[in-house]
């Protein structure tokens, strides 16, 4: 329980969900016939609905990004550091909307709701889904809520990549692209590490051929081999020595294998408290999407043409310790949609913490951030007042 | 089959097995009443036995590290790049002994052999031993092999830290010490891939506790996991890019969870393909003695003290795209034996393939190599000829 709710938090929220019958064509050649999609709203929408904001969530992410759930909730949403009243993201200016994404596990439609009409779980028979497709279901979600337009649309990593399709996909509907700690495509060395997590997934016992939940049990040895991989790629090799060195838990070596070193203790808790709150097949599907995701390939495999295609400002932000998307895959990012012809901020923050910078609120960082959001919230309040003088 | 054996190769050898009766105190503060060495040795010894090397292992090595055992291999020895007549470490000037160390699973005493007089496998009951453990058995070997002093220890990788322990603990016995890819001790992004390794080994329910050998199995699925991501942090994210980029293996992508990419065939196929050659244990405790490797805890954890014990003359050498053990590290090594006052050569190689360079030839770092070596040679020549003069 928090002690007491601070006060830029934005509090007790409610996430909703949004029922749609309208087939969803995916980019695998199947069809959703009809989905869930679960959303948290912070903030208000103002009279001429220009002021709404998309966060798109990462891997392990969901729509809970802000607030409480209750008065018992240990932990708030996972951007409670950017988004509250007052704050980077500030909810008394902005309609702050974020979704989980399909085939997620908190509510929207995926491995773990059943399939429409029946008693069965999707699980493994959920659909691959692609950036694309989770943009598509967003652009539906926007209609529904009625959203003619976003001022902006915000994400970390596999966020920013969705952010990045928006800007393609949609030129019309999106007036700022803020991508940050994320890549136009995966490197080899990150599909690598992905297809570990998914192989110690896959090879557990328990995993059933996805269908472990019908069996009433969770490869959750494997989920935690892939949380404590994914975890060392979060981190720098300079934060993970500031945070643990080489120190040992009982002072001492032990000559065995249990835990001799801090590092060792903390990957295992990880590992083990994910299990707990993350379905596997979903992990599985996260992970083909990043590894799918290039935008240049739908544009003769050219980035260039591919970013021609936006119409949004782009502010683009790297952390100089990322390791797993290195500010060098957003340099490029950034001289494609300089060579695009594209209005571009690019930002390079100097921090040690890794690829989790981008959670984490590091004063340069909110500060090149806000500085870029409160140029879109001055737009937002001209647009406004314009329409009310007129 | 080699087609034909080249010309450069040391050719067919043949292994040799030495017992040892004296028991052998360990770090853990166990004891080895007795035990094997597998060793091959290459070249000759000379009259005053002034030209022996000893080569040092790495992780996933062994005492096979030159020539073939038979018209029948398919491949010649881990280092058949380096060792040989003519070659960098050159068979026609030195004689070159290269031991698997106690507690691998190709010959020495280790996990895989059966504990004296007993039908049972030592398995998970062999005891954790230490790069010292190592290093004190190879002195041993040293004196059966009767040699007075090594002209030079080389090793890379886990190889370079018995190098580097050997110069400490044995100093009137070694007179170069040649530290390639190495580090003083390891870092806790180090540990952390090692910790997921070992997890990955010891939750496969074909583990049986180590006990795999007495219950007819191995977990295969666990060191599977262990190679694959053993071998991401061989290769640099510039060799993963430049041997297999974005490639798709089938033309196109899958939408499944079976192989897309070829960096995922290619880490499956090195994974499965480890599995019948390396076993389970003897993997776990030597990722153990990696950890555990720190000479300078023995000298208040003072590195500078501790290489201060050393007489050798040292090469350190590293290659630019290595991250498992960086330059920063070898550099800090340099740094520690120029405050200790030591004789040494540093050598940065500029190289994209990552930590494997170390086994690779690439042509600037057989030049440095070689020509080092040739000074260490000149030195073994010029001591005999005075002997023989006098």
């Amino acid at each position: 329980m928090p002690e007491a709710i601070a006060e830029n938090s934005i509090g007790i929220v409610k996430p909703q969900l949004h029922h749609f019958d309208e087939a969803l064509q995916l980019d695998c050649g199947k069809t959703l016939e009809q989905y869930d999609l679960i959303i948290e709203t912070y903030g208000s929408l103002n009279a001429d609905a220009s002021n709404a904001i998309l966060i798109c969530h990462a891997l392990s992410g969901d729509h809970h990004a802000a607030g409480y759930h209750s008065m018992d909730d240990k932990k708030p949403g996972w951007w409670e550091s950017a988004i509250g009243p007052g704050k980077t993201i500030d909810t008394n200016k902005f309609f702050v909307v974020s979704s989980n994404n399909l085939g997620g596990c908190k509510g929207s439609t995926g491995p773990t709701t059943k399939i429409p009409g029946t008693d069965t779980f999707y699980g493994p028979d959920f659909p691959i889904v692609t950036v694309k497709d989770w943009v598509r279901s967003q652009q539906r979600l926007m209609q529904k809520l009625g959203i003619p337009k976003w001022t902006a649309v915000i994400g970390g990593s596999l966020g920013g990549m969705q952010v990045l399709q928006w800007s393609i996909d949609y030129p019309e509907l999106i007036d700022h692209a803020i991508v940050i700690a994320a890549a136009a495509k995966l490197t080899a060395q990150n599909i690598a590490f992905n297809e570990v997590a998914r192989q110690a997934i896959m090879t557990d016992p328990e995993f059933h051929e996805g269908h472990y939940l019908a069996n009433n049990t969770k490869p959750k040895g494997g989920v935690m081999l892939a949380r404590m991989l994914g975890h060392i790629t979060y981190l720098s090799d300079d934060a993970m020595r500031e945070k643990f060195g080489r120190e040992l838990r009982e002072g001492k070596l032990n000559f065995g294998f249990d835990v001799d070193f801090q590092v060792e203790s903390y990957l295992r808790h990880q590992g083990k408290s994910f299990v707990e709150r993350f379905d596997a097949n979903t992990y599985l599907l996260m992970t083909k999407a990043l590894d799918y995701f290039d935008p240049a390939s739908d544009y003769d495999d050219n980035l260039v043409t591919a970013l021609q295609q936006a119409k949004a400002k782009f502010l683009v932000i790297s952390f100089t310790s990322d390791w797993r998307f290195a500010p060098e895959r957003s340099r490029e990012l950034s001289r494609a949609l300089v060579a695009a012809n594209q209005d571009i901020s690019y930002v390079e923050i100097t921090a040690h913490h890794g690829h989790d910078a981008f959670l984490i609120p590091i004063p340069e960082y909110l500060a090149a951030f806000g500085a870029y959001m409160n140029t879109v919230a001055a737009k937002t309040e001209n647009a406004e007042n314009k329409k009310a003088s007129s």
